[in-house]
């Protein structure tokens, strides 16, 4: 398998499980398709979409054309989709070989639940069913995730509070002189202008605020914030205040 | 892997996803452990106890003579357990090569739930974690699960309610002429004295009374019958006296 990497760490843990070689592409500087992803003969290219944890986008057209352009699988991982502005879930009805992974873990904030579904045409399915266990999810998960898919109403009014948090949050982190890259998630990507991105992490979480920063390629001088509540937004914008003029 | 058969079939669909060799050696004609388990060589020997389809029951003292002899993984499926006299469960503090199975889908009647679990030694059951998705049961499964075994009265209370219809159905079919083995399960292994086995199974589906025939060496000659309520057994009852006496 090969995919774009920084990316969600499970792809090369679940690929050692199976004892399945990833070859890992180093995404461009900007987080977009590095062209070599295209040509790696893999069997199954992955791309997170939103990306984890960069909160970046690759449009559609993009993904159409690497789809196009792969003799093997194509596999979207949508984890983080319900917060983005597109999806590429109308690719599957023109390449037969791409799937569409989705979760509820994210936008219906139910990770209790682990419920998650793939889509992709008939005779790719049914290659799944194969190797899939006989045994179906729960039937309980089943009808939450149904009842929850079908109140669309209390979905939406989530993800706008979330992406109306994220976009504050975006605006004032570029004012305390930040580079944010637009979000397409739940979290955002800040990278300090000054000073290290491992220290600014360490300083917050002595004042008990708790962001992330991975010590991996293309990350070491980035933080992954999570957008929080209007009043968790604010308390993490007061302590960077700080520890920024200290 | 190596297990007796005639048994739960799922075993050799498991191995064969994964390219595992499955040696699959007969039972006894009583049900009995065949010696040749004991030498195999497999990583893994797998024994369901009590046995499905046949609803037999190898005791506590063979199998721990069998972990004894093995260098590899004793698995001990007793998902039917909950219907049987004794279980197994103690060999895993005598023995570090054990592991029991255990599902909430029978004795609990939980079977949409899809909630199981194992129990070995420390050591063994980390060495599954390595290779455990990093995700677990979901939430409500496992509150759910917790509720259902900490309700010991109902739960004991139901399994009485099959063990003693299991009782009363095994005494009826001997006076129909049949032999039937000592069920430890929720369902009965019964054989024919005269006539087929595959035609009263047809007859009685004719009837909409459905029980299982199996066309595996050591069942062709045998119904699987599920225990059913009193009203549902004599309904069998009263079908198979009919096609008997036609």
């Amino acid at each position: 398998m090969a995919y774009p990497v920084p990316t969600y760490p499970l792809y090369r843990v679940l690929a050692g499980l199976l004892n399945c070689t990833a070859l890992e592409i180093p995404f461009e500087a900007d987080f977009s398709l590095p062209a070599e992803l295209a040509t790696t003969g893999a069997a199954l290219t992955i791309v997170c979409n939103p990306n984890a944890p960069s909160g970046t986008w690759i449009s559609a057209e993009s993904l159409a054309a690497l789809a196009e352009t792969l003799n093997g699988i194509l596999l979207i991982d949508e984890a983080y989709v319900d917060f983005a502005a597109d999806d590429c879930v109308d690719l599957v009805e023109r390449h037969d070989n791409v799937i569409v992974l989705r979760s509820l873990s994210k936008g219906y904030s139910l990770a209790g639940l682990r419920f998650g579904y793939a889509i992709a045409q008939e005779d790719l399915i049914a290659g799944l069913m194969k190797v899939k266990d006989s045994y179906n999810v729960d039937a309980i998960a089943i009808a939450l995730a149904t009842a929850a898919i079908e109140d669309q109403d209390y979905f939406k009014s989530n993800i706008e509070k979330i992406t109306t948090q994220r976009q504050r949050l975006t605006e004032r982190l570029r004012a305390l002189g930040f580079e944010v890259s637009d979000s397409h998630t739940n979290f955002l990507q800040a990278r300090p202008r000054t000073g290290s991105a491992s220290a600014i992490c360490k300083r917050l979480a002595k004042r008990k605020v708790y962001v992330r920063h991975y010590d991996a390629p293309g990350l070491t001088d980035k933080l992954r914030i999570s957008v929080g509540s209007a009043e968790q937004n604010d308390r993490l914008l007061a302590a960077l205040q700080e520890i920024l003029t200290a």
